[in-house]
């Protein structure tokens, strides 16, 4: 039954298996059907609509969710692409074992209970997990993680994941908070390529999966959270060819002293050295965020701002105060502010009332109109944009005032509507960023209307800080292309 | 007519006047009375119950809103306190000098279209409103602004403002984000002493209210919107008194160059220069925030963190990676993480299945519990506190994926009850912090737990770098205070 190729699978080869595998076998699928439904991995198949075979392995079964179960990994006639392991941890090198002699070409181990323990027992187990594919075929992700999300492979780690395939590539060696900036980034309207949790990384690692990604024509932007590397000149030389064709952001935690005693409990990575980091983003042109909500706001800016090496920014929004903020803002995180030209200030002098106190040299303040955006606030945002100097338009909107002050609260396709139909003729890219305050109405209108806004190919963002940190961010990214390879 | 005192009244007399006015003069007020209902001087100070006398001025009419209405200031029998200004600018002037000769102790000029137009018209206007103030007692706040709000004297710029008071008093040149931010900050469940909008700050202006709220018992915070000062000097000595016996916090707006270009179209303030405000923050212990939703969560750390002087947080959250950043994001932000004694593990081990993957070093991972916030969430609460290193705890919780996985929806009641029978037993402060995710009820539902925590008297955040943030500046400020004084 042991059926090793006489040569190793390239990486290329690994990961067409990894993401779009044949056949899978499940270890620890449950006779409760109920259950395994409900939570199992069976189940998780199933329901998201995996097109291949499905193999449910349980000795005292005959059939799980009707398909025929099978007692062992050998016990199965045809040949397996990928096994997914959700047993005690005692019993997994067994079948790892198994599957090795199967010729089971990748293991996703879900069971925890390994070397992130920090435990002698823990340690060990890995080891003769590792002991078992060493000189094989067999490749393995984990263990301690829950694997893969691939809409087109129909492979899922979670039941609510979107069955639509996007764009975005993710690498997680945290499961739980991959699992939840999936759930979130879907839930901002935007989708996935390729998503992997590979946890300890025993064998697949991220320098494999970013290879990979680089040159993969469903990905266009790569996301990963990292704790540690186990091949730090193969990760900076995988980034450095990936930076060249697609944005690569970066959340590396346990940076900090602090981050990285946390980092030894969570994944045993070893500590990170933030000065080899910071050299790494400086080399690399790779996108550094430091939290969850940071990362989001960076996929969206680099999946919906075409190229930008600009940083002048023409503001429109209403506020004065909220004006002399965001030009702070804009200038803190790197962009400036440059005063209109006197020729774009006469004609917004038209379009505002600038004598009883709107502003008219950046930020416009232009009037909303209380029936949502106005054709007045529309044209604002175009004769902006034709200034010039300015290399994009931001602006800011404040909803719960119109709603708690001026009692509008249809204003979601009003908006959308004129945004994207002034986005039609826009001669520079667009950026809507909106002020949240404590309303929960509003909190659900503002994540309608940007999931729309997104969806018709606007960048939109939660906070204004939020926007001019991604887009800043965005900047320099494509700076650093320019100067280094164009 | 004219009843000017012999000697001018001090600081602490006009305040008391601008914030208790025995009676209240409205120009402008309307014969609509729904309208004046709605929108006008009177119909606002009548619905948030002043209980002075109240004047409107129309020439028109004979009584507005059931009061008598009088066609001058000089018509009205008694003495007024306080006049409010809602008239075309061009009117402003007259209406002053009428003011002034009555003997009216504060006028608040509503109207705008002032120096803060840039427009000579405007600027000439604001002179002559200058002149006939000058020499008299008369004190005069705006042009250009919202003026006062003040529940327990009755006053207020917005309906919807809490007629309950509290303990911040909050002084801005901005008037729109004044208003909006004390909405979001009722919101939150925060209550204000005084609040001033003051505009263009032609008589009275930042200085003379730091002054007196340093020293009002009304007020344990205050709080700084600035674009530009009359008086540096001034208001450097006011705000070194005021940090020495209560936290003051200050967002200085146009402090970079595209900053500065915005503050001068809004209130024709001159530009801040950077090295003098960062001399300022370092010389008088105030703590600088850089928008509305830090400022808000400053209030929130001041007001309901006792004084705290160290910067070593036991943190208590579940989700590895989630554990990792937010011990980045302490360091980052000032604050340490260190490694729980050897007791202080044990003790948890016993709390949580550290074998199976849980962290207990720092942070400890602890099961939240499907039904809520579990007995042994809140005694690992306990635990931490006990830890002689840690100075205080800090709890992080994603409530969107209790409510998403496991169909927890009423998870509220609980974990409030919860935290404020633990928060009585506990020896170190506790700080609260949210992940929200994008669903909306979660959203009402953080929401509804924060304002549950904060009036129980537990710092609540909306977001973990909200948190670590807004404690890490309230420690720094509290340790300036014992450096500097005691």
């Amino acid at each position: 039954m042991v059926t090793k190729t006489p040569v190793s699978p390239s990486n290329q080869q690994v990961m067409e298996v990894v993401f779009h595998p044949k056949s899978v076998a499940v270890f620890g699928a449950s006779r409760d059907t109920k259950k395994e439904s409900s939570s199992g991995w069976v189940g998780r198949l199933v329901h998201f609509g995996y097109k291949g075979k499905l193999y449910p392995i349980n000795p005292g079964a005959s059939e799980i969710m009707g398909l025929k179960a099978y007692p062992s990994i050998k016990a199965i006639p045809d040949e397996v692409d990928y096994a997914i392991v959700n047993l005690p941890r005692e019993m997994v090198p067994g079948v790892v074992q198994d599957c090795v002699e199967k010729g089971v070409k990748v293991v996703h181990v879900y069971s925890a209970g390994f070397a992130e323990t920090g435990t002698e027992e823990g340690k060990k187990l890995q080891d003769q997990v590792k002991k078992a594919i060493t000189g094989s075929n067999t490749r393995l992700i984990g263990p301690n993680c829950i694997g893969v999300y691939c809409p087109s492979g129909g492979l899922t780690f979670s039941m609510d994941s979107s069955k639509e395939a996007g764009e975005i590539a993710f690498f997680t060696q945290t499961g739980t908070g991959g699992r939840q900036l999936v759930s979130r980034a879907n839930a901002r309207g935007l989708r996935f390529s390729k998503v992997v949790s590979y946890g300890n990384a025993l064998d697949l690692g991220v320098e494999d999966f970013v290879e990979y990604s680089a040159t993969d024509n469903e990905t266009k932007v790569i996301l990963l959270y990292v704790e540690g590397l186990k091949d730090g000149s193969r990760f900076f030389e995988a980034i450095r060819r990936a930076t060249k064709v697609k944005p690569v952001i970066v959340l590396a935690a346990g940076l900090t002293e602090s981050g990285a005693g946390a980092a030894a409990s969570h994944t045993a990575s070893l500590a990170g050295n933030q000065q080899v980091w910071r050299a790494f983003f400086e080399q690399t042109g790779a996108i550094q965020v430091e939290d969850f909500d940071e990362a989001i706001e960076q996929l969206v800016a680099s999946l919906k701002i075409p190229k930008l090496t600009g940083n002048k920014v023409g503001l429109v929004g209403r506020g004065g105060g909220l004006g002399v903020i965001t030009s702070d803002m804009c200038e803190r995180n790197g962009l400036k502010v440059p005063r209109f030209t006197q020729e774009i200030q006469k004609i917004l002098a038209t379009l505002t009332a600038a004598d009883s106190g709107s502003t008219i040299t950046n930020p416009a303040e232009i009037g909303f109109g209380r029936e949502g955006v106005s054709k007045t606030y529309a044209e604002g945002l175009r004769v902006v944009a034709s200034d010039p100097q300015i290399d994009f338009v931001l602006t800011f909107l404040y909803p719960e005032m119109y709603v708690v002050e001026f009692g509008i609260t249809n204003w979601v396709d009003g908006l959308v509507n004129a945004f994207l139909e002034v986005n039609k003729t826009m001669p520079k890219p667009m950026v809507v960023a909106f002020v949240q305050g404590q309303n929960a109405d509003v909190f659900k209108d503002i994540g309608l209307a940007g999931e729309h806004l997104l969806r018709g190919g606007i960048a939109c963002f939660p906070t204004i800080q939020a926007a001019t940190k991604a887009v800043a961010k965005l900047v320099n990214y494509y700076r650093f292309i320019e100067a280094n390879y164009e």
